[in-house]
């Protein structure tokens, strides 16, 4: 198969698998399609070994690097000096804490033994989140593009807000093509005119980061407003009709998250596998309780308590949700795979709608050959009824 | 193009569109496509009025009719001696009339001049009020549907909850199929059991009545669920793109609502065409503020004052939230066309996401036309890409 994005990316058929584990990253390549690394996790350090890792793996085939560039972020964010772990009022912490306890948690070992939900600023822990919460920032995100630019890359992704000037003009000094995921038209426009070389239209059911219209009623209204540039299509998007649907909608390609999860690679572990093998498509929701922008994620207690509860703070801005979410969740993991019930009640991770179709666990290779099988029928069956 | 839909409808293309409009109906009828008749407007003898004078125009063309069928309403509703009018609370009639002031729109003629937001139940609005209410029950839409199949109507479809065994019986017998629209996997599989011969997926971009799971990741999971049971895809369907991605899904044909509201042939308000016309994708909102079940919907100070003022009492169950919404909204419309800024602010009307594509008054022929042709260019660019 053959688009403009299959020739600027150097691939064989037009799927992007973007997920946080190398080792998806690696099958999806090496099975033909393109994986894209979400690298938010990662210090610059440890990304330049995980792409160190893939390259071997990858031994010249494409793939890519994703990082998080959110429009705006808590003003802490911006100033090296601040602590972001002080910027976390009592209030928040206190919740957290307080779930901690109902739901039998534990602490984690990052919290004060004596004090709030929050990692003090001058241990190492501290260090780390205040370090992981600038990688949201401009000057943070750039610190890992440089890295993956180091690595023969074929995309950088930007998710979020438009890419820096300074992003564009390294990745394009470097001959590697900007890619913006966007949920509107409106910044479709600005992503495109910020010098992105591929849109990817991601809809609402999209697990993640994600905006509030459908992949059905965006990709058709991108792929006009910032064409000749090529659009991938994101959001309900883990079988081949569903690519072949993304297509005839305009699209040049689909980027796919939430399929990945629970593939035999992927590092989730167990007790959310579970959880999203057993979900349907109703189990997920829109909310800003895990990073403090509005992300689609599974549901479960900790959504509840967030965005129901009445004694909820209501989630703070980015990063400092995600400095205060994320250390009790990876506690939580623990806790629920020790066998905590309250602690299996809370877990959850970024999931799309397309949660209701991931029914079993399989290679991500077979994955990708058996979504580019059902595309191939379906292509072949919208001909046939065509006459 | 031929699909068991085709067949079973006896149509060219297809492409059913929903209508609260004879007019559209009998144009896209007449263009090749499947007009379905909303008769929940409808008292059965302007029912009747109404589909004769579609006959006269189709001439024997098919076409359609659909009713309203909540698995749950309000109790009063139920019974044959309440007066629904008085089933409303006064603090939701006080609402209603404090809006009323507050967008200076005047009162309804229907509303007592010394009372609250209500049509009194002895009076002929009372009256026909509480006939409007009752046709969301079964035997208020077995009603409708006796009045429907004295006339050549080629499908009865029922929304919201599964035909009543004496639906699917009488038009099993008058030899027409029973349509169903449905929001999840699980209802689709209910809907069936009830003897539903189409099952119509309906993502939740459509406008309308409509549930949380996007088109994209509800039509597969359907088609997979009912086969082989022919399903028609709803929600995020308006272009001939968008058509071929539907059947790329697996849908045997589309339902299109949203985008006949703003054909010649529509009886659409011109000051709710208007914003209609000049609204994206980001302007519509899923409320019960107009019939107590969550419907997609344009935003405007009436979803907002309902699902946001802090001394709105919330919706009402259906039929009663209907009925305290319709006559203060039809008197909303006139005031607006009247030149009043307040009522332009609350004047609203059911649409679907793709409200941001539907930016030109076309003649509804034209519309079918249009889709026709772009459907024809996106099936040959999916199988040019394919190879």
């Amino acid at each position: 198969m053959r688009t403009r994005l299959t020739e600027l990316l150097g691939i064989e058929f037009p799927l992007v698998a973007f997920s946080h584990c190398r080792d998806v990253v690696a099958a999806v390549t090496n099975a033909g399609g393109f994986g894209v690394l979400g690298a938010v996790a990662y210090s610059p350090a440890r990304l330049d070994r995980e792409l160190s890792w893939i390259d071997e793996q990858v031994r010249g085939r494409p793939y890519g690097v994703d990082v998080l560039l959110p429009g705006r972020v808590d003003a802490a964010a911006a100033d090296p000096a601040a602590r972001l772990g002080e910027a976390i009022p009592d209030a928040h912490r206190d919740f957290v804490a307080h779930l901690m306890r109902k739901y039998d948690v534990g602490r984690p070992d990052i919290w004060p033994p004596d004090g709030g939900a929050w990692a003090p600023p001058t241990t190492a822990a501290g260090r780390a989140a205040d370090e992981a919460g600038r990688r949201v920032t401009a000057a943070g995100a750039m610190g890992l593009v440089d890295v993956a630019l180091k690595h023969p890359v074929r995309l950088i992704a930007s998710a979020l807000g438009p890419p820096p000037p300074e992003m564009v003009d390294r990745a394009r000094s470097a001959g590697v093509p900007v890619a913006a995921l966007v949920g509107t038209v409106e910044h479709a426009r600005r992503q495109v005119a910020a010098g992105a070389d591929v849109v990817v239209a991601q809809g609402t059911e999209a697990g993640g980061h994600t905006g509030e219209i459908s992949t059905m009623v965006l990709v058709p209204q991108v792929v006009d407003a910032v064409a000749p540039v090529p659009v991938l299509a994101a959001g309900g998007v883990a079988s081949g009709r569903q690519m072949a649907a993304a297509i005839a909608l305009g699209a040049e390609g689909v980027w796919c998250g939430s399929v990945w999860l629970t593939t035999e690679e992927a590092e989730t572990p167990p007790v959310v596998r579970d959880k999203l093998l057993a979900a349907t498509s109703l189990d997920t929701v829109r909310s800003r309780c895990r990073t403090g922008k509005p992300a689609r994620q599974l549901k479960s207690a900790w959504t509840e308590e967030w965005d129901e509860a009445t004694e909820s703070p209501g989630p703070l801005p980015m990063p400092l949700q995600m400095l205060l979410a994320e250390p009790a969740l990876a506690r939580v993991v623990r806790a629920a795979e020790a066998g905590g019930e309250g602690a299996r009640d809370l877990a959850n991770y970024f999931v799309g709608q397309v949660v209701g179709q991931m029914n079993q666990v399989r290679p991500a290779r077979e994955v990708v050959y058996a979504i580019v099988s059902e595309y191939v029928e379906a292509v072949a069956r919208l001909s046939r009824l065509s006459g």
